[in-house]
């Protein structure tokens, strides 16, 4: 089986129970997460050969990062040992009208400090046939600018399908910045997944009439800008995730799917969250994986749809999702009935 | 006071904490819980005289699951010592869109392995003025289904009122051996309880366009179900609960109750979920208490579907509600507003 | 910077994890609450001079209680050493159509037993601008309702501002002898603050035709409930709290503000409760916070509902939130959208 | 079997996890313990018809700890219901240097407010070989020490076999209060258990040269004060526990039982403490055990040391182990090999 | 690298927390071990390629066995996946005289009722050069039993090292059927590690004058003993763990080994345990890496006992060690410093 | 009263729970500390006036590190707000034979990259009777190195007590850079701790024929040590803790006092540990206290190690113990006797 990589940071993830405030009580939920690595276990949960590429220091963290991944079956194989510390993130969970709440503590990283020379592309991409990475890679030091320039380039030489969410992050660079060096690596993408937010504050391009806080969604606002993506940078595909939020614990999660030709957008669910974070990265492995195989556009849409509508299920970053799962879903049952 | 004596089996049930998936965390919430013993542990938290009759090994969990049900004030003078395991079932919380998921490793329990000869009805049905068992017990092995047989038989000899709750389960026997069994039994039952699913599954009885999962109730469908169940066994009552699966965190809970004459349907109630597994054993036991204790048939069915209501909230098999909460909620407060 | 004094008890909140029933588990979550405890963090949280004046016995428990006010910066140097005990709250959380319930271990505690010559009001005022109390402390015994009435007369003599939540406990006291002690103590009163139920209870005041348990809001009768106290008390301001109790895991939250001219309703947040206990009280701070920093009559309603609303998704019963996020939300940001 | 009764009062047990100090993390251990209760867990645990006798309040709390005696197989029909509170008591678990912390919230339990009319001796006594009390019920109010007189003559008339625990709290009562009150109860005790300070600091009654805290055993001395106790108060056994406390990780445990005629010193165990709270309990326990089942002294005696060896090994105040287990430990196994 | 195959039942083992005797709190910690799994993550922590022979039903529980064993970077592709139940027992921790208890419930595990067809050695054995098995897999079945005269047959075959752990276990086969098994089996066995207890039980090879309670180690009898194993079966090693229990929190630890021509005895470790479980596991780890990667037998002794001394002071069956951690500590250094 | 100064780091201490390796299971004790902090806390707790000096970020986590210190009474008006990030160890907890291990994760904090601006210490030594510091601070970075030496100079004209323990960090800085910078402080202090291995490896002062490792003191070498170092820098007193390391489980802890003149050797604890972390820093407190009080040497000696021999049975950095105990305890009651 070919392989899929995807490249990027994996962080300690530091959450208190339930909806504790932060420090409220003297413990942290620690797990591991970062967007392409929840990518990869997205994938690896669907039975394809998924291999997650970044640097890691050598100590019991970093090694304990590596053994949470390849016990979700994902190829650790290419991941450089070095550095000096994992990044962090602390995440408070928010409920009703109180917002979830991300500290990052990731400056200084393995990956945000690696050298062009810690990855040989030539090596990683045996056998590959996909390679994902999202906009937070390149953000986090302008070494990972342009290892993702290295990247995109050696994919692009070897007819590897180039995916890419968007994932603007404002504390880790200016929409001025992220506007010029995304703007460099569009050009290699495939398949760009995004949110109208993101879109319009990496590249300006932006839909009239949509309210997003509102929740109101706007059809054709979103089509245009999908348009506008693909046909500024070349890409076959542009995804965009749809989220009305309701409230901290009640959302509603869709997506639509431009193909060039077409946008068509899928059913609509109405969640009830337990973890939401890693929502979009799930929707972006449901994605890859019904491309990947061969599934009709419609098709894949609803699956990554109905994927990352399962994560707001599932405590954690990673989708820990089977395709039997998300399939039974994408076919109409939701209805939550106990399974025996 | 006379015995209520229900008689199958108790599990030890392991779940994850809160909403994670199986051994998502290496940590099991241990529990007891099985239909029967669940509604004998209602009854008794209701201050009836209740018996549970099962075979449980003696070592330390069998131990423990006696001290449970001793705790909960449950007889159990009449379990019978022996077997070499106690039964487990897994459980997985669900949540929204992703369902609840129960694996079962009962096979070869003390009950499922128990001897026809472990049981002496004459004995046990001492000062016993009511009998409830469910369709799982008879489906563990044929030795449980002859037991079974045994004590309906004894049970009718002593004038003693039989109830079932049908309970088709998929994984224990098929609907053909299901319904050659529930057949014979069926004839000593007094007070039937079901759900559509099982009256089609077990004897093949469906009412016409009825969509159980599209959620919509379909009155007259109910009724007619219940009148061939009490035409074709001669039962005085039979009762169906209706749940209407909105998803895996909120469900609408209501039920009908058939008397051989008119059928009534309760109020219903829309349930945010805690735990739900159990929410049908509670009906059996607020129903049970409520026809035993004289009430009205329309105050019983009320009843019952409040206490079943309660159980949603309340983690576990067991549903640990007073008679007075049931009452409460019955007689129509559900608001919720804070208790001092 | 001036001080806000408030004065009451402090209790030990014993309450099992999640949803569980008492002792489901041999485990509590042991925290510290009481309403005047509450208003002082909420004050301290917002970055005002907030001091706590009670009766603590000098054992590990009443120092803790101190460890934990000091914590959230509440001044502790006005807390009278000596006494028993610790007074304890017993809070099962409730949750659907199962109410929370609130078992008291009051009785016997320091503060109940302390005497007027405990506390030096001349010495406690030094550098004070607002008085807090609640009908609870009075209610505690004969002595606290004496000390009460010291701490108002000499709040009086020095123009220092008076607030007072109504706050009928009736496993406290009677409502006559409610009636009677507040009647005194309202006469210092400013700012009253009250929910319907408590201006019936203790002064017999109804307004006609709500109906509270039913849901419906009646402008006209809080308007007409507000007026009353104001006139009789001479109060400067008359605020209501107003809540919808849907289930006990979803509320309707709002409340009125009437300023002698006329009644403002504020805007209502439908609220997906995760601990409630305190909203009343977060309510209160949020007030006396407004009013205190010369927000209009208007602003400071919005900001009081909304820190109020935030409380519900809060564990414990102290309101862990700070002025930003509270203007955040009475700004119009409920979406509950991640914060980044 | 005929019932062994015991009475006195079972508290609420409130202990932070591990060794964490009192309210360093905010969390209690949750559970039920007390001198007599303690006592007739253990006799249940063997296989005995214990009842224990005491005035709970009918509330959540109340009612569990009903519930936790009755899952121990405690016949609880005799506890009186009543009463405004449970009592508790704050325990901190010391290790090494540090020793343990109690910190007592007992006073107006219902039990310490209980009436002599309460109880029916006539009607507890029923079926009754043994009777049990410890000095700590006569000293928790004037009305327990009545009670424990009615009951002690009552059980005298019915020639039931009497046993007292000294048990001397410094906190309850003085020294002068307790000798008057145990001197008049005592002339009822048939077997008297205590240690050396017990009766010294109840009757005066002192060995000479022998140093507690030094950890020095006084053969000699033990079997004096013995002796004086037998005599002065005509008790068939007397018992004495020997503590030797190296710290509060590790101490030494034995005893010395003296039956009028002679002193036998039985095996001692070199202890690694998991929990010692309810240690000279469970002494207790085992030597009503063993005396009322027919052992000899020798054999009484070295079942009682065993079983308060192994509960020092067992969280809480409950010895949870059998007659097997502490007979194997009594017949010189204690090299904790794993049994499988 | 060479492959090291380990072929046995992982079971889910579930333990209380802590000290706590079985169900005294509703919660398992719940991990997963097992005699051969464990000798494969010791193997696989060593840096080798180690690879595990199971076979798990494919449920969550069986896909989680997997998951944990990948995580330790066993190789689990040959696990055959069928069968109906993953194999249990229940722990629970002694302390001081109380010793560690163990229930089994293991019977119908999908490996005990496994198929010689499962298993296609030759395709396991590729690219291997050791084979490690115990005394418990093929006491399982008769058909467990086969299979591993199978694969000891084509280990042989192919020049591949065996290894095995008598590990005689009393509830699963009579000392005469493991005898006769064992005895067919260890023709085939390089190196042999045991207890003085196995050699006895499954050979009746016992030394004169030794005495294991008592904790008394006789040098010659136990180099008797591996004399006499070695001379009946041809085994090049054989190794003897040597364990002095003082109680359930303490045990001193060492082994011998002897080659053919003379016995060495390591040096002898004082334990304080945390997790005794998997001690012995973790020895024949311990000695399989050094006799693997050639080491003298005096270092591979050496190694030995020092991996399983730090066995007994990590949580759960596995031995979470590195090859740096047991060099420290073979190399002199058990101080037990901080290592910053 | 005067305030007592100390300067340095505070960070986040994320440790797994009890014996488990990192990671072993997904959870962190978060708690804060750092060997300056952990000085002020232990001082405070004595009832003295400590402040603590650092520099924070104003994120939560900076924030809760102020609340903490907060709780425990120490002064955090001078801690400066400012920089990116709290600085971060990682704890495991060893046992017996497997040293605790520590993990830092503290570069870039915000003291760290503190600038000599951020601190006016004319403002912070006001009212200051005595300053303290680590070696820990100065290896920091270069800045903080300059600080310090601002801040012992800015003490030294103010007739400011300095007291610094040497702490050396070997993953901070070389001996070389240690020995010139520490060279440089030492210089203004007044009372120096140290243990041997500072000594040396700091300014290459070492006593002949001590064995650390082998556990045997040399009294004279000691002496010796002290001696140099005093001589060296002028120093009033020099205190040197004496830990032997049996194992990672139980250590044997004294220390030695030179006052210039004579040399002192306090008692020796065994102790069984709980968590050693801070055990240093707690014997710093002790000796302060003792110092600050007007104790006689001898006093203040047995006091500090005394409290530092309690510090090993509390979890976490900081001493949470009170004068009355560490009393205790030095005056000869260490046999653990529980406190009712």
């Amino acid at each position: 089986m070919k392989k899929i990589v995807t490249f990027g940071e994996i962080m300690l993830r530091l959450a208190p129970k339930g909806y504790l405030r932060f420090m409220q009580e003297p413990e942290f939920q620690a797990t591991f997460g970062g967007g392409e690595a929840n990518v990869a276990v997205s994938l690896a949960n669907y039975g394809l050969n998924a291999a997650f590429v970044t640097k890691l220091p050598d100590n019991p963290i970093g090694r304990a990062a590596v053994k949470e991944l390849r016990r979700h079956c994902v190829d650790v194989s290419c991941i450089k040992k070095g550095g000096n510390r994992v990044g962090i993130y602390y995440l408070e969970k928010g409920a009703s009208q109180r917002p979830s709440k991300v500290v990052y503590d990731r400056a200084h990283s393995a990956i945000a400090e690696a050298e062009r020379e810690d990855f040989d592309w030539n090596e990683i991409f045996r056998d590959t046939e996909w390679f994902h990475f999202t906009g937070i890679t390149p953000a986090l030091s302008s070494n990972t600018a342009a290892i993702c320039l290295d990247a995109v380039k050696a994919a692009k030489e070897r007819n590897i399908t180039v995916s890419c969410d968007l994932n603007f992050r404002k504390n880790l660079w200016t929409s001025e910045r992220a506007g010029e060096v995304m703007g460099q690596l569009m050009k290699y993408v495939d398949v760009c997944i995004a949110n109208e937010e993101d879109a319009e504050k990496v590249f300006g391009i932006a839909a009239a009439s949509s309210d997003i806080a509102g929740g109101r969604l706007n059809h054709d606002g979103y089509r245009d800008v999908a348009k506008q993506l693909a046909d500024r940078f070349g890409c076959k595909y542009v995804a965009i995730t749809l989220r009305t939020s309701i409230s901290a614990s009640d959302n509603r999660w869709a997506a639509m799917l431009y193909n060039g030709e077409s946008a068509m957008f899928s059913r609509e669910y109405p969640v009830h969250i337990v973890d939401r974070v890693g929502g979009g990265d799930s929707f972006g492995g449901g994605l890859i994986y019904g491309l990947y195989t061969g599934m009709s556009d419609r098709e894949a849409l609803e699956f990554a749809v109905a994927a990352s509508c399962l994560k707001h299920t599932v405590e954690g970053d990673f989708n820990l999702v089977s395709v039997e799962e998300v399939l039974a879903l994408a076919a109409g049952d939701g209805s939550g009935r106990v399974q025996r």
